[in-house]
């Protein structure tokens, strides 16, 4: 079984540029990310786009959407920003595609202290081999599915509705 | 559903104490392991034994099969050092418990640069709600049977055997 | 010998948060750095403000050269942005303190990976017990006078001028 | 001015191998940890050895002596573990070599968690360029005098005697 690791940007992947002095996006910390992990699962990972979520049009989610259905394997997980994965998740769940598909992302930088991003892309690789077809939301350690989840901003996690 | 975690040592919950120079323990990380994860999951915490799993003695593992046993939860995460976690999980595995058992660790521990505790604890959290009944080791973003795994040591990695 | 420190904000001091998902200041990180750098000289911890250095304003500097005039201390190391660090040590440096005051900030947030913030505190807290009194930047491993530095922003860098 | 950094070893350059479980050697982390620092002082990194300082024998600090001595930098940085750092100092400080000599090292090894090893080097990267000849011990925010210090172990910390 192998998997497809699609970068798409997002807190998760945020970079500090030390000269602008801002937090913005450099390149994916997944190569890093699947080294620490000692991950020996086959893994392909495809840097996509690098976007805050909420700067997310309809031409970038269907960018994604093709990338999920032209990709050869069956299983694929999603590095979003949390913002609006649910909107993403939306459009890849009823475009019917016959794939395993897991969203995350992270509410703290993988570079800043006390990031769960490590812990969050653990869940979605694990649950990603054992998940029935369909389109899924891995946070704050639950599964939900597209359909039935909402982002809690004000607490910073994600509950089903 | 609810999720019993119980610590029992290994490199993952390693701690240097400054004092003595060398990497012992002190307590376990996981509530702070649990902060930084952001579950919103129902877990307990039960520090069962604090090991290197290379001293784990048989009584030792009588006492975590009685702990599984007894425990309220279904769903059970061992967080266990992987140099005799496989000796661990065949102790359980034969034990017939009608539970979901899941053993990991880290070859690093978490408190030491570019550890695979998180990771490994998502991977772990995540599966262990979605498995039927029985005893796996979850290491390097896979989930092995308890019959069927082994962990070569000069590679320092697990594989099906 | 005794130091004062005395926290203006900065990138030092900048905080993740991960529900409004932005950098900005909670409280300062000085206590826990203390901490971490097991120093035993007596030391005191004023937090005077937490800015960004580029909305520093007159009055702001005149606050932080009050605090030095009026400190015990004889010694005194600022936290400061690095944006606008030369212009608070004109201040301090025309205002003929019988002091050792000694500037230091980060390029990089001390909770961000491959922080300098740890590094440019223990240069400020060595220097500082040994320079003679006047204004001082420190940062880069170096120790610049006030009247003779100047922050190189394309390179991220402080320098002579 | 240019500064010379001799690594000898100790808990500062420790590093944990994954495979074999324990706390080594590797190579020293001493260009990682300048790049982090963003010196931009003229530097040069000598790996002399690495060591734990209670394996040193007279004939390590012999070869540490030799170092200083041929050394064209007059400001030395060595990086040196703490259960012998007085005993190297002596070697050096009763050697009346014509430099300035600062010896530092770490209570929690550079690459774990809640690390001195930064701070550490920031005070000895500072104070090196400022003060006399002579030679020095930089710890817990401290410069001692080589015939007038003491490591206390159960404290974990340098004092005067």
């Amino acid at each position: 079984m192998s998997i497809r690791i699609v970068a798409t940007g997002g807190t998760f992947d945020k970079h500090y540029d030390a000269v602008k002095g801002i937090l913005g996006f450099d390149k994916t910390h997944l190569p890093q990310v699947l080294s620490q992990a000692r991950v020996t699962v086959p893994i392909t990972v495809q840097e996509l786009m690098l976007l805050d979520s909420l700067d997310m049009q309809d031409a970038d989610r269907a960018r994604i959407r093709e990338a999920c259905s032209q990709a050869q394997e069956e299983r694929i997980v999603i590095i979003h920003g949390t913002d609006t994965m649910r909107e993403t998740a939306e459009v890849l769940g009823t475009a019917g595609l016959s794939k395993t598909i897991v969203l995350t992302g992270a509410m703290i930088p993988y570079e800043v202290a006390d990031s769960d991003a490590l812990f969050n892309f653990g869940c979605a690789i694990g649950v990603v081999q054992h998940l029935a077809q369909g389109v899924y939301i891995v946070m704050n350690g639950q599964v939900f599915s597209w359909e039935n989840v909402v982002k809690d901003r004000a607490a910073g996690r994600f509950t089903q509705r």
